[in-house]
Order: C-alpha cells, then sequence, then structure tokens
C-alpha cells in the first residue's frame, strides 16, 4: 500500500472571543461537517484564533508610541502605534528597509512585523503572536484528550515571508506531539550511501500542507490532517528543535 | 462540503537512467499500485530523477578543479573536485562559513551547493540540478497528457534549508499548470478588512505536502496530490513568479 494521507478544511468555527476553548470550537466544528476528530489526527490552527482566545489582543488606541517608534513609523510610513506594538514584541530589529520590518521575537523568530497582525481582528486593535505556542499547542491537545479521549497532534501555524522567494508560507510555531523535525541521519539511500544532511522540517510542511484548505478569506482556520504517518509524532517543542541557534546562522 | 485534497506517494519506480521517459514511469507506477493518474491531479516529482533521465550527471573523476575551487574546498574541507562542480553551476557565492556553501545557482536560486548531490546517484557521480526546471515540468506534463489524454499540473522540487529554521523543506524549482503564488490581494478578511501582504507560495506548500510522503531513504520520488483547488491551477513558471528581484530582497 502506497503512503497517503488527507488534509480536511474545518469549517464553521465562529469568531473567537478572549476566554474561548478553542479546542471545545474545533471539536463542534468537524463533528458539524461530518469529519469528527479522532486518534492519530493532527490538528492545524492558525495562530490568530489561538491568541484571539488567549486575549493576546492591543487596541491601538491605547498605545503610546515611544519617540524611537514615532522615528521608525516615520521612516516607514506606518503608525506609530503599530510600530509601537511591534518593537514591544521584538528582541531586535533584523532589516528595515522598503517599507518592511523584519525582527527578531522575544520567541526567536525572525519574520516581518513580529507576527503583529491586524487582519481578521476589529477595526483598530491588533493580534499578537500567542505567549508560548508550544504550550498553547499542549494545552489544545490535553484539551481535545479530556473532552474525547483522542490522543491528537496539534501544530499552531503562522504564515511567515522568507528572503529570496516570493509568497507566504505556513510554518509551525509550536506543537504537541508532532515532530518539528524528521532526521534521516545514519539512514542509506536505494544506491548504498549514508544519507547526511538530511532533516525534513516535518511539521513547517505539514503546516504549510494544512494552508492550502484553510485560507484567508474563508474563514477556515483549522485543518484536519488524517493518516499521519508515525514518523511524523513524537513528543517535542518547537522552540528546542527549530530555531536555529544564533552562533550557527550564517544569516543573521 | 468541506475543502479536503489527498497526498498519495507512488512507489515502485525503479532506477532512473539518461534518457529515460519519466512521465511513462510514473504512470506504469501509479497504474500499478491501484492509483491510476487522472485528470486534476498534480504530480509532485523530486527534481533527482528529472535530472537523471535528463543525463545532469557529472563524474568525479573528469573533473579537474581550478586553484579557486581547490583554495575554497580546503577552507570548507570538502572535496575540490565537488566544489569545482558547484561553482561551474553559480553565478555568485552568498555565504562561505562553517563548512557551508551558499551560492545564487545560475537558475536564480539560493541554495546549498548549487543543488549538487551526491545521494541516490552513482559513487563518484553528482547529480546537477535540472538545467531548466519549468521547461521540464511542461515536458513532462505534455507527456502525460499525450498518453493518457488527462490534463495535470506538475511540480518539480527539490529539499532547500533556509536561514533561521532548522531542516529542509521541499520547495517548487519549476512547475506546469500550478500556481507558484496565490494572491489575496482586494479580498476581505471575514472582519470586512481589505487583506494586505497576503500572497501564498501555494506550489511550495504543495511540495511540501508531497515530501511528506516521498522520503529519501524509501525510494519514493513522485507523489500525487489528488482533489487540488482550482486556484492552485494557472498557467505560469516557478522562474517568473518565486525568484524575488534582487532589489527587493532585503537578504542578499
Amino acid at each position: 500500500m502506497p503512503p497517503r494521507y488527507e488534509v480536511i478544511g474545518v469549517e464553521g468555527i465562529r469568531e473567537v472571543r478572549p476566554g474561548d476553548g478553542v479546542a471545545d470550537l474545533i471539536l463542534a466544528a468537524a463533528e458539524a461537517q461530518g469529519t469528527a476528530i479522532r486518534a492519530d489526527d493532527l490538528l492545524v490552527v492558525g495562530q490568530k484564533i489561538v491568541s484571539k482566545a488567549e486575549g493576546r489582543l492591543v487596541r491601538l488606541a491605547d498605545v503610546t508610541p515611544s519617540p524611537v517608534a514615532t522615528a521608525m513609523a516615520t521612516a516607514l510610513g506606518r503608525d506609530a502605534r503599530l510600530v509601537e506594538v511591534i518593537l514591544r514584541e521584538s528582541r531586535r530589529v533584523v532589516r528595515m528597509d522598503k517599507g518592511v520590518l523584519i525582527v527578531e521575537t522575544h520567541h526567536g523568530w525572525i519574520c516581518a512585523n513580529a507576527g503583529v497582525e491586524q487582519s481578521n481582528v476589529d477595526l483598530g486593535t491588533v493580534a499578537l503572536l500567542p505567549a508560548d505556542s508550544d504550550r498553547s499547542a499542549r494545552q489544545l491537545r490535553d484539551r481535545v484528550r479530556t473532552l474525547t479521549g483522542a490522543d491528537v497532534g496539534v501544530i499552531i501555524a503562522d504564515t511567515f515571508g522568507r528572503p529570496w522567494r516570493e509568497g507566504l508560507t505556513n510554518i509551525a510555531i509550536g506543537v504537541a506531539g508532532v515532530a518539528p523535525l524528521r532526521s534521516y541521519l545514519g539512514e542509506h539511500d536505494p544506491a548504498g550511501h549514508t544519507l547526511q544532511a538530511t532533516i525534513l522540517a516535518v511539521a513547517d510542511e505539514l503546516a504549510g500542507a494544512a494552508e492550502l484548505v484553510m485560507g484567508k478569506a474563508t474563514g477556515i482556520p483549522v485543518a484536519i490532517v488524517r493518516g499521519a504517518d508515525p514518523s511524523w509524532l513524537r513528543e517535542s517543542s518547537v522552540r528546542t528543535e527549530i530555531i536555529r541557534p544564533p552562533s550557527e546562522d550564517l544569516f543573521r
């Protein structure tokens, strides 16, 4: 039997508000559309609904920009209050040019605008990334187990840009029960070579696979990956495996 | 009905040799495993079998390294003949440090070792990337149409590293009948905001989705994506859409 798996979008999840139980909403919506969650499913969950449920929202009217944020906002042609929020989420500015602000967040992500977004939130409000997306993933996984008895994997995902290539891709910013990396080190190819330098970013590829049915405009914030290979499942965290140590990074 | 699609690995494709018809081999193998190719399938094809069929192989014994390649190989701790091959495929060295050689290829890809690889080829031989992967994809697509009458999409894919994050991901280096990018510009989110800066790299996400069933060690060089959304299908090329113009790139 050839290896195969399926990706299914979860429709009908209502607008999420602070304090909502994301797992409860996902389970109900998946059941309603006839694809109830079961053991060994992977849930890929867009960061935005997790951030909203966790109350990671900031009203720009409540933000007083610092002089630095104001100066940067002028240079970038952006709202100074938004730049202030981005800088508060950041540990370092990596690039600032052509209207683009790329930072290293306190989590260690290098991305545009520290992941702070205005789409899919109320006007005048911005959403921050979850404070600890690995923890968010674990909590979601635990809640699914409590409600259904089923052991699932969870990926919290967001769309990030990348150097050199146009277009965003969905990537994992938090995982529970999913392997961020799959190593082929020490295994052999069919010709008998030992495979070297071959470590695949499984969770990122799963996040991208899920994005294809999620869609920003269609209101589908969650996808189910059904038929996962056991090699994709493992206790781990994005933070310990995915972020490349600065000392080993050639593009800082 | 929720959006859904399936990813199926194609097993049983024999070792590919120069001059082989890749489309013929894929069709036969897919049929043999009971998942015969049909209209609107997407085929994600690992670069290596395309390179082999196109004869993009170099025997290291035939390579005389230049003094520059020899000096760089010493600094990197690598085979000077391999470095010579990499430099011939390159337009520019982007980074050279910690044993890693990252270049811009003549195609415009920024990647390690110009995509030159020793795995899954005979000992003493290395495989280059296809000369023009968009063309390779078009030829493969045309051949499938000739043999079956079915109109399919084709992605030629390779695993590339990226800055800041550990692990390789599979990405599109050539397409035919598949959209490299899906733009949401001008569309609205459920809250009524106009979506901005939201262009998804659909072909790269599809390549990653396929990699999960392909696997370097398992000898599965092709995957079928079945149930593609029409928005993923469009006449285009990777070269014109995916490579970010140097003038707009902040990480050169």
